[in-house]
C-alpha cells in the first residue's frame, strides 16, 4: 500500500514553517455526531452558560462546537508548540530489524518535553484561554501527575495562578513530580485537603484517606467556582482536548505525506482518549469522508476495559458524580481499577466522539495485559532507545503483535503508532518488572457488574 | 559580530545527512599537547600496552592519538546517533524577552534521550570498541548515574555485557537511575561489594560506609582486569570522551553555519570536561589556527573548582590512586566536595586538553554557587520549557549574567552555551530549592591545603 520514493531518515521532523496553524475537529465530518452533555438535574443537554460557571468560555464554545473543521491556533500557543514542537515521526528501523518483520514502523514521539507527555498540547491552549478570558488562575486535579506538570508548565509560561489538587497518595509517592510542578511555580496540595468543604467532610468521615481522583476533582471544581477569577481545566476525556490534541495527527500525516507514505492501521493507547482521539483525527477525517481507508487500533489495559468491555451510556465524568453527564462507553463511574495497575489509562469513560466512532465500526479496540505490556516497553526501549511510559507501552504491545502478523503473513504494511510520553517518573512500577513482580489483572464479570450499577438509570439509558 | 540573513527558527535541526560523519581532535591544532599519561610507578610516559590492559584497544590508540584531526565514525555508530540526534541548537527567544537583553542566546541540548545528557555520545563509541575487539562486555562506576545508564543503554544496543558500580549511597538513594539500568539488562552493583578484594577489604574495614566513586572506580577497574573478555570504560575526564563529544561541537558549528550565525562566546559547565571539550573542540580549532577568534567559559561549581583555584599539576585520576597519573588542574584526588553539593561536576581534575588550553589562556574559567545556580534553572524552566540538570545550569547561570551584561552595555552579542541534560533525576535536589534548604559552601584556604597535601611529590611536580 504505501509508496515510498525517498529515503526514508530515522527521524521525520517538519520544517517550522511546515508546522499546522490549524486545529481539526473531527466531528466536523461525522454523520453521527457525538452526544451532547446533559444536565443530570434536567438531562437537557447542557448550555454554553451552564458549562462557562465551570469552563472558560473560549473553551465552552470549543466543546460544543460540532460543525466547524478548522480552528486557527492563536499566535502565541503556536509559539509555545514551537518550544517542544514539531515533534519527530520515528521510523523504528531497530525494532523493525529486532522483529525481523517486513513490516514498515513509524511512531510519533511525544515524550521530549519537561512534561514527558502530549499533555501539553492542550495544557497551553486551555491556559491561553483562561489568560486571554483576564482570569488569575486555574484549578485541575492529577493522579499520576503528567496533566499537573503539563498545566503548570502552561501557566509559569503565561504568568498564570495554578492550583493543582493531587492524590494524596500519589503526592507522597511520587515526590518527583510533585516537586517538578512546585519548580513551575503551582501550588500542589494533598487530596482530600481541608481547602474545601468537600475535603473537609471526607476528612472528617475518613481521617485516613490516602484519596481519590474523583474527590480531587471535586476540591478543584469547588475552588475553581468559589474563587474569583478561577476556572476548572481537565487533560482528557473532553472534546475540546481531542480537538488541542489533533495536532499530533496533523503533524503525523504532514510527516507522512512529506514521504509519500501511506499507512495501513494507526494504533493508540487509551485512557480518556486524548492521545488517541488526536492521533487519528485527520486520519479519521479522511475515512469518514470516504477519500481513504484505515486501520483504528484503541488500545486499553484488561485492567480497565471501557471500549471492550463497557455499556455505551450515559455516565458522570467523574466518581464524584459532580459533572454533567456524558454518552460514552464506561465501566460505571464508581469502577475502581485494581490498585496493581501500572501508570495511567485507569479512567472508567472514553471520550465521546472516540466513543460513537467506535459503536459505529469506525475503530477497532483491544485490550493487553500488563506483563505483556512492560515486556513490550522493555524491547523497544533495549532497540529503540527510548524508555516508554506504561500508557504509551499499551501501543507498543499491539504495533509489536500487528508486525509479527505480518511476519507470518508476509505483508508488508506500514504501522504507525502513538509513543505519548516516557517513563521517568515510572520506575518504581519498572522496579515491580525488573524483580519478576508485576501481575495482571482481568475483571470478572462480577467485577464490571459492580460498576455498572451505579451507572444513572432513566428513560433512553437503559444498560 | 553577528550577521544573520535568515530567519532564525526556535529549533534549528541538522538533516539526517548533514550530520557529522567524522569527530574532530583538538589536539590535532594545539601547539602545545596535553601532557602524557604517566605511570605512577616509573613515572614514564603510559604506553599502548600497559593502558591496553584496562581499556580497549582502538581507544588507547584514540587516547594516545594528538596528531590526527579528523577520525571517521564509525557506520554502527553513526547509526545509533540517528535514532537521538542531530540534538537541537535551541535560540533561547522566550529568556531573551525575561531578560531584555539585546544579546542573542543559544544552546545546544543534549537531554532529548533516555540517558538524559550527552553522556550517550561516548558510551556508544566505547562500546563499540569492545564489541568490535570480540569483548564480553565491560565494567564502569557511576556515582549520580546518568553516565551508567548511557553506557547500559549502549551495551543494550550491542548486546554486550555491562557491570555497573554503583556508589552505595547513590544505589539506595536514586532507585529510579538503578532500574533504568537494570531495565537496560545492566547488572547493578552497591559498591563497595563483595565482589572484589578491595571492596571485601573496605568492608571489612568500614562495614557502615556509604561508598565513594575512588572505591567504585577501584572495583570497576578490578573486575575488568580480572575476568577474561572485559575492560573498564570512562565517561569522562579522559582524551578519547572529548574526542567522541566533539559530535556535540560539530553539529552546533554546521547549525550555526547554516544560518550564517557568528557567536561570540561558548559557555560550558566543566566536571571532568567531557561536554566544555567536546562543544567548544571545533570552535577551539578555528582559534588555535589563527582562523577566528571567540570567547570560551568554563563553569565550575564554586564548592569543586578545581580551574579557578586548583594546582596545574600530575595527578591522580581517582581518590583510590591506582589510575595512571594525568597532568591538569586538580585540587588533589583526595579532595571530598561538601556533601551539600547536588548533581554532578564534582570531579577533583580537569581533562588534560583542558586543562592545557586553561594553562594556555585560550579559555577563561568561573565558579558559581549553589544557589544561584537554582535561581537560574527556576528561570530558565519556567520561559524556555525545560527542567535543566544542576549540571547544566551552572552554564545557564553564566550565559544569563553574561546576557545581562550586554544589556548594561547595549551590546548584541551572540551567546551559545551547552545545555547537557535535563533534571528529571534531580528533583531532591529541586526540593530543597523549592523548600528554601539549599546552602552555598566554598571550600576555605584550609579545606585546599588537605586536597593539595596528597597531589605526588616528585620532581618536576612542584605545587
Amino acid at each position: 500500500m504505501t509508496n515510498q520514493n525517498k529515503e526514508i531518515p530515522y527521524k521525520i521532523f517538519l520544517n517550522e514553517n511546515e508546522m499546522p496553524k490549524q486545529w481539526y475537529n473531527v466531528r466536523a465530518d461525522m454523520k453521527t455526531k457525538p452526544a451532547p452533555l446533559l444536565n443530570p438535574n434536567t438531562l437537557k443537554p447542557m448550555t454554553a452558560k451552564e458549562l462557562s460557571v465551570v469552563f472558560c468560555d473560549e473553551l465552552v464554545a470549543q466543546e460544543l462546537n460540532n460543525d466547524t473543521a478548522y480552528l486557527d491556533i492563536p499566535h502565541e500557543i503556536l509559539n509555545f508548540y514551537k518550544m517542544y514542537r514539531p515533534s519527530p515521526l520515528v521510523r523504528a528501523y531497530c525494532l523493525e530489524k529486532k522483529l525481523d518483520t517486513p513490516a514498515k514502523i513509524y511512531y510519533k514521539f511525544e515524550g521530549n518535553n519537561t512534561s514527558g507527555s502530549h499533555k501539553l498540547n492542550s495544557a497551553i491552549a486551555q491556559a491561553y484561554y483562561a489568560k486571554n478570558q483576564g482570569l488569575k488562575g486555574v484549578t485541575t486535579e492529577t493522579g499520576a501527575g503528567q496533566w499537573g506538570t503539563a498545566l503548570s508548565m502552561a501557566c509559569a509560561y503565561l504568568g498564570l495562578d495554578c492550583k493543582v489538587f493531587m492524590v494524596k497518595c500519589s503526592y507522597e509517592q511520587k515526590p518527583f513530580r510533585r516537586e517538578v510542578m512546585r519548580t513551575y511555580g503551582a501550588s500542589v496540595t494533598p487530596s482530600p485537603s481541608n481547602l474545601t468543604k468537600i475535603g473537609q467532610k471526607i476528612l472528617s468521615d475518613h481521617p485516613d484517606t490516602t484519596g481519590s481522583l474523583g474527590c480531587a476533582i471535586s476540591e478543584a471544581v469547588e475552588v475553581a467556582v468559589g474563587s474569583e477569577g478561577y476556572r476548572y481545566v481537565l487533560g482528557s476525556v473532553l472534546n475540546q482536548v481531542l480537538l488541542h490534541q489533533s495536532i499530533i495527527g496533523l503533524e503525523t500525516k504532514a510527516a507522512l505525506d512529506k514521504y509519500n507514505i501511506q499507512p495501513d492501521m494507526i494504533i493508540g493507547c487509551a485512557g480518556g482518549g486524548s492521545n488517541l482521539g488526536g492521533l487519528i483525527s485527520p486520519f479519521m477525517g479522511e475515512k469518514l469522508r470516504g477519500e481513504k481507508d484505515y486501520r483504528f487500533i484503541a488500545v486499553e489495559p484488561a485492567s480497565c476495559p471501557s471500549l471492550t468491555r463497557g455499556k455505551f451510556v450515559y455516565d458522570f465524568c467523574d466518581t464524584g458524580m459532580v459533572t454533567p453527564l456524558a454518552k460514552m462507553y464506561t465501566l460505571g463511574s464508581n469502577f475502581i481499577p485494581s490498585a496493581n495497575h501500572a501508570g495511567g489509562l485507569r479512567y472508567h469513560g472514553m471520550n465521546s466522539v472516540l466513543s460513537q466512532l467506535y459503536h459505529d465500526g469506525y475503530m477497532e479496540a483491544k485490550s493487553v495485559e500488563q506483563t505483556s505490556v512492560f515486556e513490550a516497553a522493555e524491547m523497544f526501549a533495549k532497540v529503540e532507545g527510548i524508555l516508554p511510559a506504561p500508557e504509551s507501552s499499551h501501543a507498543i504491545r499491539v504495533a509489536i503483535d500487528e508486525a509479527l502478523k505480518c511476519k507470518e503473513n508476509g505483508e508488508e504494511k506500514t504501522i504507525v503508532f502513538g509513543l505519548t510520553g516516557t517513563g521517568y517518573f515510572d520506575m518504581f512500577a519498572y522496579e515491580r518488572y525488573n524483580n519478576g513482580e508485576m501481575t495482571d489483572y482481568i475483571p470478572t464479570e462480577a467485577d464490571l457488574a459492580v460498576g455498572f450499577a451505579g451507572i444513572p438509570k432513566f428513560y433512553g439509558n437503559e444498560i
